[in-house]
């Protein structure tokens, strides 16, 4: 076995750079640590002459992260591109079919491909790693895999968007409304190009589906993710959630249940003494919960291009050391299609809605709640200057079904101006 | 490679009977995810006949863990009996010598011996897995030495001792004085035979030295961590410290500065808003800092038959994947010894005292203070109905020297009554 471990990055931007920058620093602690010489031999980007801070000279240059995949002289192949499809879809096959080790933080490609790179990877004997790509530096991922590898899971939960805990931490704090938060994160360049990515919970459905698959032993399943943006929030809601001891989190839930697995990244209510609850700014959290090991926090930096970079680190220092892993944790082909679910154990909603101030209308609401089978543990109408009056339910615990009959309901009363606002509350 | 591994296990406390319950209860999940069969071939205790709730049958017995370790039908010794020297010790170095590889829970053994068993465990190509020994159920050491390798570590917390932390939680909460706690807690069982080891700091201390090993590179040195239990916090500590924002925490940290590596293991006022001051009952926190990742926070119990189990078996699974790696992360022989310091950056204290309610009592305490280059932040005599006055000051930034030296000449101004009790104040 080569005393040396040689890396090709394609991938510029702070990760890519943030990469070269460790191996720049502390090459000879990592020496100590793997046993291996790391040394990056080619990179790739779309532009070769943007001024990254970082020193180039030294490393061969291909325009085509596909040749670069390819090298001879590459033995892991870390792919910092993006995108689910493209260039990084193109690279990261060709080489695995090279039988490179790829490390990648490509959540995207990954939640829609990883059953399919997973096998192309083991038939060739080549490994994925993807620590990057969920909670940034947070080593959950091997912390699934391998630290609590003798456990059952029953939940994986997090927080795994920087930025929707930012901008919701910042309404709380600032009072202000939803919309000059977004406004203030995009100004602040907090947001991707296609801001629904964060927003609407895309981004942290990808990663909700890769930490479902490697706790679960299931199929890598995006499509299955329930998904509601924070986009609906108003800052009344978290007024209200507060008033009850909650704070409002977009939270990744994934529970294994009778039914089937659950997966959901949708915003909710947590109570505000739990670790997720004390959760703020740009931090990521990730709650797990095993048989034996009862329940497991892990905080850290999301994003940013220290975090992100030790995570890919992490990786190559472990494929430096020897250390082979299917890509999900066990054999791709003994991965479960797991049945989707919604129907997961029963849980407290709380429900906002505008209701029109007539005669009736509260009784209407309360009655088809009930007739859907939601029972209401608290109701509160709030003061009001015209005749829109806000109503806030907090009901007894429910199925998913039930309340979404209830809500569907609601505007067909005729009472309901608009769609009502439900959040789940998690217990956590 | 045998599609079997074999395990021995020496102590049926109730680690083992976790580690016996997780064997049988996830035999087809651990080979799905290791690849391999996980058998127990073999068991030794100090009493075959008590009833453990397990079935120990198929299981071969030793009354010599000793003859245990040194099986044939053994590939795995685990070593869950305790105790820094003695049968854990003999039967370590048994295995070791027979290149079985080595599985503990055992952090007083390896505070002690662990740079010596990790030269004899090279010297033979065996590897020495210790999760459990540190922090329960959190994968800790996984974290430093893998996850996070890419890092150079500033920093490492931590609460250890979830005794100590019920103890300081039940004080709080109860408003009850530390004796009484106390008892409550060796009625409950929680306390170690000597309870010294929870309460003195000690147990604790083990845990932290070998975190710091791993964290810095160096050896072992348990004996240069500064050692300080809870049994002089009073609950006037504990709400004077509440009403300053912080909590009172026994607090391991373990720091590399420019005079060397600090290892402290005493209570702290740490603010009540951090993750560690959130930190309730019985759970163990550790919080890494790495000039790459920045914070890192693991939150999980750090005790129990099934959080220790799962540590255990994570690194029998680790095992059984083929991966090998030094015992603190980097070869034995690349370890280095490292200067010991208590002169570290420089923080506020906290210092409690009874002072004699006489004219000029105070002006001597502040000159004291003062002589020693200790400026006070704030300074505050209680109510009192006699002629002893509770005082408390709070202390600019010094450095542990200075801190010490005026803290000594306090009782030599004649007005003060008994030691006073100082708290380092960590910002964390």
């Amino acid at each position: 076995m080569s005393d040396t471990l040689r890396m090709g990055i394609a991938g510029l931007g702070t990760v890519g750079v943030g990469v070269i920058k460790i191996i720049e620093a502390h090459g000879a602690r990592l020496e100590a640590r793997t046993g291996k010489k790391l040394v990056i031999t080619a990179v790739s980007a779309r532009n070769r002459d943007k001024d990254r801070g970082v020193d180039l000279a030294g490393y061969a240059w291909e325009d085509d992260p596909v040749s670069l995949a390819q090298r001879d002289d590459v033995d892991v192949y870390v792919e910092l591109m993006g995108g689910s499809d493209g260039p990084a879809k193109a690279s990261t096959e060709a080489a695995l079919n090279a039988v490179k080790d790829v490390v990648t933080a490509n959540k995207a490609m990954l939640a829609h491909h990883g059953q399919a790179l997973a096998e192309l990877a083991e038939s060739k004997g080549a490994v994925i790693r993807f620590e990057a790509a969920v909670a940034g530096g947070i080593p959950v991922i091997k912390a699934l895999t391998e630290g609590l590898a003798a456990n059952e899971f029953s939940r994986v939960m997090g927080v795994m968007n920087g930025t929707c805990n930012y901008i919701l931490t910042r309404m709380e704090n600032a009072g202000l409304p939803y919309e000059e938060v977004f406004k203030e994160a995009d100004a602040l360049g907090f947001l991707e190009a296609d801001p629904n990515l964060d927003v609407g919970g895309i981004d942290a459905g990808h990663k909700l589906s890769l930490l479902s698959s490697i706790a679960f032993g299931t199929k890598v399943d995006f499509d299955s993710v329930y998904l509601e943006g924070i986009n609906r929030i108003k800052i009344e809601d978290i007024h209200h959630a507060a008033e009850m001891g909650y704070r409002i989190k977009l939270l990744g839930t994934a529970k294994m249940t009778t039914d089937g697995l659950s997966q959901s990244m949708a915003p909710c209510l947590v109570p505000a003494n739990s670790p997720l609850g004390q959760l703020d700014g740009g931090t990521n959290m990730i709650v797990v919960e095993g048989d034996s090991v009862g329940q497991i926090v892990l905080r850290g930096a999301g994003a940013g291009e220290g975090p992100t970079a030790s995570a890919v680190m992490g990786d190559v220092c472990d494929i430096a050391r020897g250390f082979r892993i299917s890509t999900f944790g066990q054999p791709a082909s003994s991965l479960s299609q797991a049945r989707s679910t919604m129907s997961t154990a029963a849980t407290p909603y709380y429900i906002r809605m505008d209701l029109h101030d007539m005669p009736g209308a509260l009784a209407a609401v309360a009655s088809a709640l009930g007739d859907a089978g939601v029972s209401i543990d608290r109701m509160s109408q709030s003061r009001h200057d015209d005749n829109i009056a806000p109503v806030l339910i907090v009901t007894h615990a429910c199925t998913w079904d039930a309340l979404s009959q209830a809500v569907d309901s609601l505007p067909q009363t005729g009472f309901v101006n608009g769609q009502p606002v439900a959040l789940r509350i998690e217990d956590v």
